[in-house]
Formats: C-alpha cells, sequence, structure tokens
C-alpha cells in the first residue's frame, strides 16, 4: 500500500520550531564514499554476542527487559563514576545519568536551561547536530572563535563583559567539544579549560562539554576535562558508549551536580534507556574488552588519518588541512575560488559524500572548508574518495561547471543539510 | 565517592519548565507489592536468547551496530505497516517512524505542535505520565469527561464550540488512550471514535491515539482505532513494544502522515532507536513468537484482573471497581470519608504501592479514586496486596489515623507523584 496522500489535508498548526520546508538529498551514486557522519569502521564493529547472550539470560531478565530506573542502572552509574575520577572529575555514582546517547544529554540539558530567545555560546564553528538541538528549543547563539588552543577566551570573555555592561541578557549555557573538536579537530589546553570554567561561574552560565572522542588519541598528552576543573557545579560533561563500543547500543551518559540531574530526569519522556543494552555495556566494560578494543580502533584510526592526509596533501595540494591528534575529522581550507558547499554537492554526485563547513556555523560561515570524517571508510576507499574530491576540485578550479551543473551541486549540497 | 556538595553553588538559571520542587519518595517496605508501574509480569519475560545473539552476529552487525535510519530499519516500518493495515488504518511503511517507546513519541508530537500556552484535549483522568510529557512543553488542559464508552463527546463538542464562538485559539492537540484507558480501563466505542475524527477536522487538532494495550484483551470484540477513521491525517497513532514482548527493549512506534512524521524525525534528538533492538523486535514479529507471548500473556494478566477484582470485592465491599475487557488497570472509586491520596501513602508505608487517582487530572480531582495495576505482582502477591490495602482502608474508614500518621502518608502519596 502507498502513503495515503490526503489531497484535502487539515492545515496543521505546527509550533513554530517545526515550521521551515522540507528539503531532500538528491540520489546519489551506488557506490558513494561517505567522509559525512561519524559512522564506526565496520571491520572495527565488536563482537557483543557473549554480553548480548548474558542479557538475554533468565537470570538477568528482571533487569534487562522491564523499566529501567530513570537515572540507569547503579552498577553502570558507578562504572561511568570511576572512569570520570580517573579523569580528575569529582563525583560520585549519584552524580551520573544514563541517557540515549550525549546527543539526548544535550537535548535534556536545553529542556532544563534554554528558553526561546535564550543565548547559547558556541564555537564557531561548532557540530552541526548541536546546533539542529539548540535550534529546535529556539536558542540564539554567542559565536566565539576558536585558534589552535581552543575556544578564544579572550573573545568570549570580552563579549560577556560587553553584553553585562550594556545590561543585556547573559548566555545561559555553552557548548564545546574540547577534545578533538567536531568539526576541526582542535583539543583545548588545559589553562582555557580552566578558564571557561572561571568565566561560567562569573558570568552564572552552564557548560555541556561533549567528549565523544577522547579515548581516541593517536599522539600527544591527554588533557584534563572541562569537569575536573568544575567546584560549584557549573559544568554538564557529556559521554557516549558510540565512538568506544559501538553507536547502535545508543548508550550514552551525562555528569551533573544533583539539582541539574533531578531536573534533567523529570524532563525525561523515553520510559529509561534500554536496561538490556546497558547490562551489554556493563560487561564490556568491567570485563575490559573496551580498553583492548580502543587501542586496536586507535590503532586503525590513526592509519585513516595518515591516509587521508597525505592524499589531500598529494591531490588538492592547496587546501589547508589541520591534522588532529584523535577523533575523527579533518577540518579542510579551501581556497576562495572554490567554494566549499558547491564542492561538497558535486563531489556527493560524484560518488563522495562529505559535509560542507557551512553547516557547522550558527551565522555566516567564518571559513570556506568542509568536514571530512575517516572513521568510516577503509583506507583503500578513503584515497579512492578523495581522489573523487580532487577531481570535482579541479573542475570547479578549472571553470568547468556550467550554470546547470553549478545549481545541480547547489541543490545536492542543500540536500547534505538534511543528516 | 560521595557527590560533591557546591556550598555555593551557582545560582542556575532553569527554564520555566524545569523549575518547581524536588519531593522524594520516603523508604518504602523492602518487601513493598507494586501496583504502581505498568511492569511486565517476570515470570511471563520471553526467552530473546536467538534473537540476541542474530542482532550480534557479524552478519547483521554493519546494521545493529551503526547508527539507525532516523526513521527506524525499513523491514520493521514495513512489518509494522502491514499490522496497522490489518487493524483498518490506510497506512504504507513511509508512515512509519520508530522511536524509543510512545512515551517518546507523545514527546515529538509536543515538540512539533505544541508551544507554551497551547491547549490540549485531555479525558480526565488520564495517563500520568502523558501530564508529564504535555506539561513539561507548558501545555494548557482542556479536561473532557468520561463515561463507560469513552471520552465524552458531547461535552467536547459543547466546549469546543463554546472556544470558537468566543474567538478564542481552539486546541492543536488531543491525547487519548482508547483501548482500556490508563487509568480507567474504559474502552472507546467505534461511534464516538469516529466523531472524534470529526471534530478533530472541523476544529482543526491533531489526535494522539496511544494504544499500547490493544492486543492485551480478555473478552469482547475488538475496536477498529481511532486513526482506522483518518481519512485526512489528523490521527497520531502511537504503539509500543513494551507490552506485547518487554519494556526493556524500548522500541514504539508512530504512525501519521508524511508531513507530520518529517517533522517528528526532525525533533529526534537521539541519533535515532538502537537498531540492535530493532533487529531482535524485527525477528519476534517475523518468527510469530509474539502472538503467541501474547495470547500466553493475556490468559495470565486475566487471571491477575479477575483475582484483584475479587479480592477488592471481598475485602473493601464499599468501593466501586470498574472491571475492564483487558489491559493493565483497574480503576477503583472510593467513599467520601477514605481519601484516595491518604490510602495510596498510607498503603505504601504499609508495604503496597499504589498510585492516587488525583495524579491522572490534569486539574481538581473530579474522581476519589485509585488507579491499581495488575500487570506486575503475581496473584499470590495479588490477594496479599490488596489485603494491606484493605486494612490501610479499613484504619482510615474507622478514624484511627492520628495527626501525625495522616501527615506521614500525605508526605507518602506526594512521594510516590515522582515515578
Amino acid at each position: 500500500m502507498s502513503a495515503p496522500s490526503y489531497a484535502d489535508a487539515l492545515a496543521y498548526r505546527f509550533a513554530s520550531r517545526a515550521r521551515g520546508s522540507d528539503v531532500s538529498l538528491p540520489e546519489l551514486p551506488r557506490d558513494l564514499i561517505d567522509f559525512s557522519g561519524g559512522f564506526a569502521f565496520p571491520a572495527c564493529l565488536p563482537d557483543i554476542s557473549r554480553e548480548a547472550g548474558l542479557a538475554a539470560a533468565a537470570d538477568y531478565r528482571a533487569e534487562t527487559l522491564q523499566y529501567s530506573d530513570v537515572m540507569g542502572i547503579t552498577q553502570l552509574r558507578e562504572l561511568i563514576a570511576v572512569q570520570a575520577q580517573q579523569d580528575g572529575v569529582q563525583c560520585a555514582s549519584e552524580n551520573v545519568m544514563i541517557v540515549n546517547g550525549a546527543k539526548h544529554g544535550l537535548d535534556l540539558a536545553c529542556r532544563v536551561f534554554v528558553e526561546p530567545g535564550d543565548a547559547v555560546i558556541v564555537t564557531a564553528p561548532t557540530y552541526m547536530t548541536a546546533l539542529g538541538i539548540l535550534r529546535a528549543h529556539e536558542a540564539v547563539f554567542l559565536p566565539i572563535g576558536q585558534d589552535e588552543a581552543g575556544i578564544n577566551t579572550v573573545e568570549l570573555e570580552a563579549r560577556l563583559t560587553e553584553i553585562e555592561t550594556a545590561g543585556r541578557p547573559l548566555p545561559k549555557l555553552m557548548f564545546d567539544v574540547p577534545d578533538f573538536h567536531n568539526p576541526t579537530g582542535i583539543t583545548t589546553i588545559a589553562e582555557r579549560r580552566r578558564k571557561l570554567v572561571d568565566l561560567a561561574e562569573r558570568f552564572g552560565f552552564v557548560i555541556v562539554e561533549d567528549d565523544p572522542y577522547r579515548r581516541i588519541r593517536f599522539e600527544g598528552e591527554a588533557v584534563p576535562p572541562i569537569k575536573s576543573f568544575d567546584r560549584k557545579g557549573v559544568v554538564i560533561a557529556l559521554g557516549t558508549a558510540s565512538k568506544i563500543v559501538a553507536p547502535g547500543l545508543r548508550i550514552g551518559w551525562v555528569i551533573a551536580s544533583l539539582e541539574i540531574l533531578r531536573r534533567m530526569a523529570g524532563q525525561k519522556s523515553d520510559g529509561g534507556t534500554s536496561p538490556f543494552n546497558q547490562r551489554i555495556f556493563i560487561e564490556l566494560l568491567r570485563g575490559n574488552q573496551i580498553a583492548r578494543h580502543v587501542d586496536q580502533l586507535t590503532v586503525e584510526l590513526k592509519r585513516h588519518r595518515d591516509v587521508m592526509a597525505s592524499a589531500l596533501r598529494e591531490l588538492i595540494p592547496d587546501c589547508r588541512i589541520r591534522v588532529p591528534q584523535g577523533g575523527y575529522f579533518l577540518w579542510v581550507g579551501l581556497p576562495p575560488d572554490v567554494d566549499a558547499d558547491i564542492l561538497a554537492g558535486l563531489g556527493a554526485l560524484q560518488g563522495v559524500k562529505t559535509y560542507p563547513g557551512s553547516l557547522c556555523f550558527p551565522d555566516a560561515p567564518r571559513e570556506n572548508a568542509l568536514r571530512l570524517c575517516y572513521s568510516f571508510p577503509s583506507p583503500a576507499e578513503i584515497r579512492e574518495g578523495v581522489g573523487r574530491l580532487s577531481r570535482a576540485y579541479h573542475a570547479i578550479r578549472k571553470g568547468r561547471l556550467d550554470d546547470r551543473a553549478r545549481a545541480a551541486a547547489m541543490e545536492a549540497a542543500l540536500g547534505l543539510a538534511t543528516f
């Protein structure tokens, strides 16, 4: 049966957050190489048969097949707390709540703090999906620049002082990805993390620290989490199993003060995170499989990064690439005569999907760039994908696109925004 | 490590939806008998080992361990569409979206339609958790009474006409549980369902039809879903695996017009419903295990209902109980000298947890009643629990509660609201 077409459908009275037009992605080549979403590398997806079998066993059913406590299974909260303590975070298991992935944590933080028109501090650029969640809460943005040491705290302090002096409402929330930033790959230095906490205390905002990539470090020293500098409960730390086990479990966590956490719990509407999947994750954490898995994954993804960086240097020599010390993303700056939107659109039509950097800016793009994710394709696919991208790049650069091809690329680029 | 106590914590600027005080449940007896939440009967939790093993198998990992499509796995959408078609619903798989339980579907519907101050039609009483979700969206309520045939559509039409005539804003949404209503157990007759669709078309609101209990029918004939009368896309139908397999999977679905469904998808912030759990549910649906399981479950739960109804008749003869033809709940009306809040509180302190009916009313309670759920305890526990409840009941009735005991019961009753 095909979808009923309601010829004289009701004129729906949508909430303002849900208005806006639909754009869809045109059909893309079947052998598409995907540098867009942060999917797991298929060859590294773990075998969780043992843990799934255990979760389904008769002894565990009363836990795994019922509703979970809204806060999550106590044993998992304890394991997460211990892990955070090892990173220098002051917390107990009561400060931990299990959620359906880190994005869910951000959404709950928005529900607790953001009313339409409230300002949220973000880096420009920032994680595109976070922008989507914040926009759904009708936040307005205070975008702050970055350099190699992370968010520009001098700029942030100046802007906050200016807002305070003018007597305008100060931002309520800040969102950042301090380790291997999405999309730029930058890691914020410790001094700036401490400064962020100082500013949060002084100007009364709460920092949402999203840290999915922390354990995927190829080289260099780990920096303590922003949450480790928190003494007044101004940081909400988000974590996820998606990058250290698999996205398909949909397990994330929130670490926050009890006052915030209880309110976030009160905003949940999902009946709790699947206790079946929580039990699988507990067993993986207990068995030390995750540490081993992350070690293997890190070796693999380092190779992906290296292959992508060298292919870009070879085939698109005038782009500026920032090589991250870990994580999933390469941020690729383009010369002004190659518009990143057009390149992303043309690339997609020619078999390589990337995200145009413009999606990562809350307002006008400050950089002409692409986000390339190297987690999902194999090294061979990465080389082939960069080859396809370079052909699109040189076609644009040499002015070989006629108006029709340009319009098609632009339409495809718009479609890429519907991730 | 204990939870850090932020002595000079930040003065959080919460959104208005997240303000309000914390109340917590006092410690309850360890051998508590639970007639409150709609948990599954433990002895009937299914063995999903085979399906979980399959979901974890190497051949499925690329599907089950990655992010799911925001709409869900196509095969599952098709199976749900076929099932809905068998109930007379006009839909295709494109009209189906997988979510994390039916509550998640209601929340997404609110995000798409409800802005603070918008009115939502509910039965009085209605499902307490739905009230919580609607309140989190700062909805205001248009409560409508019920009789044995379901929501009072004459009252509803009169109220809508009155609002329209006065030029006030009409409600945008309606929420109802037409089969074995939560909390009253009433099933809405077909004629009223058709009338609801007519009213929705005429007054321009959308009906959220929550139907978790449909398949748990002990006797009588099934009534077609409200959605089966929908010709203009005015009904959003919610379904769930929680009552036919297990709550722990956190699988629900939404059936709606494409225009609504795309917007609901755009409001998701969870990275999709776990494809691991979707695969488990697909395999259960394909193998016909669910139909067999539901048959067994229905026989079991009918026994629970019968035991609870006869124990109540015997031990609390002056209460008015409505015996439902299916589902999970008995709605128990009390004489005016036994306040339902006090009885629920005293019962909890004495080892039987119930929900006071007052939680189910959007404003002042219209009935002095308790919601008793018979799904979770065994028949022996049901008899014991009703015994405890009757002792609390008779203590109140005979005026045996001193002021202190009364205050403790009232505090416990307030704590019961933090489900």
